[in-house]
């Protein structure tokens, strides 16, 4: 009966379907280089809202609710929502969700949130427990920034391995039969926590590599593939300084990377130009990537096996300050679209 | 081959089996009422541990260590951890489960976590995705005043309704098939968010009681059974204020909560002579509670068929700062004990 193969992944006993999908971001983000797969944004970064955490929630909520008028479904309809963000008691999916009576589990995995929520809601879809599921996640460059770093108003420096949270939301909508263009959870990897005593808040990329090298590693392990046997292996948000360690130590591994490797952090933005360092950050940029780039791009076929990790810099602000570490998570997901 | 049953309740197709349990709580909590059946505390708040937080996560390790060792099991026999806690970014689990290296769901459901935790983990149980699962969380009360309140050394007088956080940590493992005494899950009910516009933070019962009203009303429905059914039900923590609400708004469905319900909030401590106005809180509250009480005296046959429903405040300061109310959340496990 057990689902497992290997040291630690799932196998859906059918695939479960990615039906619904979609992505609100900010304005920087939809002056980069996927800007044209983003058809909603707004260049006021309080999306009309008065303080940037309501902002937050307003870009959930739009998502969300793009996603259960896209489907044809009502809430009614939706088993569970999986959701999570960055703010303290993840507040943006908390006040998102409290408008939409659906039966509600909160998560909290940093920037790996996206993964995590699409993980969960795969299993319980596979185990009987719902037809249909949302995962939802967010992150808001200026909620971000004043939470765990400074307020805007200071001007602080960034040093050159610092990343840029990505203002953005993204939802799925996951479903277990369908007749929809759909794209299908087969194989699952959930993280386990990885700490290599990195505390450089400033480098979040390398505290996060070591964990996405620990659940890759497993993922080929166990499934007995390699890079090669993808179109595309995106990780969450490592940045450039996260993707080039994330390489390095999958290498000692001989687990090679090629061209088909990428970072949702370094996808988002044109690094050399838009002064985001590192790349970027955030649950939000997963998410968005996802729903507006790499999802509509596999029902077209520019990717047919795809595997999506999303990475988690586990510290508080409180942690940091007492001289911890950063303990780091990956979840994956491997996506796929039939073939004709 | 749906699992659920009316409106939102579902049912496992076996009883998940809850074999190990264990709790460790402070100086407080083992002066009170429940003291006797608390094996583990300590009269330092610190617990060895250089800061609140850190306290936090040693608890939790604890915890989590004591069910492992019991169960004869190690870490790698555990599938999955579900774990989360009341700090910022859930900090306490982040670091518990850092030394344990296993699959892990970072969870934020406020003092709702526990029931969250092992719903999760009874459906991936169920679903065929695990053989065992670990559900744990804590909570301090030194880090939560200072988090969520006021510095402790300011001295904040505390308005009667206001609830005292409990400095406690509770852990089970969750398993599929065993011959160990157990207690059994065979249905749970997850919850909706409720918001009806309560914004005063020293009164979190009020808040969180219409959301306990709405999971006990649509559990009763789901399954055609009434509160005389049960030998205890008992909330997670809604302190006197919000026990007696809560009695209030069943009754306006016509659902009488008897001698047979209770709280954990108002169990723990003598809110006579402890000072802590209308009760105990925290995720550690119910946790402690389930596992220092509820579920030795289930193996002992004093309780045959419990409801654990344990309910969550999904604010956070800044979000009351913003002036916004308190979503509510509460989470439902319908715990049972085989007849000889």
């Amino acid at each position: 009966m057990s689902k497992k193969i290997g040291s630690g992944t799932y196998v859906m006993s059918s695939p479960v379907k990615i039906t619904c999908f979609d992505a609100v971001v900010g304005q920087k983000e939809h002056d980069g280089p996927l800007g044209k797969y983003f058809n909603n944004w707004s260049d006021d970064e309080y999306f009309g809202q008065d303080s940037f955490e309501k902002a937050e929630t307003y870009i959930q909520k739009e998502a969300i609710n793009r996603v259960i008028e896209k489907s044809g479904f009502s809430a009614k309809d939706i088993d569970f929502v999986f959701a999570g963000d960055l703010l303290n008691q993840c507040a943006g999916s908390n006040f998102c969700v409290r408008d939409i009576a659906v039966q509600f589990f909160g998560l909290y995995g940093a920037c790996s949130t996206m993964a995590e929520a699409m993980i969960l809601a795969s299993m319980v879809i596979d185990g009987g427990f719902a037809e249909r599921s949302i995962a939802l996640t967010s992150s808001h460059f200026c909620s971000a920034e004043r939470q765990f770093r400074f307020p805007l108003e200071y001007g602080a420096q960034r040093p050159p391995a610092a990343q840029w949270t990505v203002t953005g939301a993204g939802c799925v909508l996951l479903e277990r039969e369908t007749d929809k263009p759909s794209v299908s959870i087969e194989k699952v990897t959930p993280g386990a926590v990885v700490d290599m005593s990195v505390s450089d808040l400033a480098n979040m990329g390398a505290a996060m590599a070591p964990a996405a090298a620990l659940t890759l590693k497993r993922y080929f392990d166990d499934t007995v593939t390699s890079p090669a046997d993808y179109d595309l292996i995106v990780t969450g948000d490592l940045g450039l300084v996260g993707s080039d360690l994330l390489r390095e130590l999958l290498l000692r591994d001989n687990i090679s990377l090629g061209s088909n490797y990428n970072d949702c952090g370094v996808m988002i933005y044109d690094t050399a130009v838009q002064d985001v360092h590192s790349g970027g950050s955030g649950c939000g940029c997963s998410a968005s990537v996802l729903c507006g780039y790499i999802l509509p791009e596999m029902l077209k076929k520019t990717y047919r096996n795809v595997l999506f990790v999303t990475t988690g810099a586990l510290m508080s602000p409180t942690s940091s300050l007492q001289g911890e570490s950063i303990p780091g998570i990956a979840h994956l997901v491997n996506l796929k679209v039939q073939a004709e």
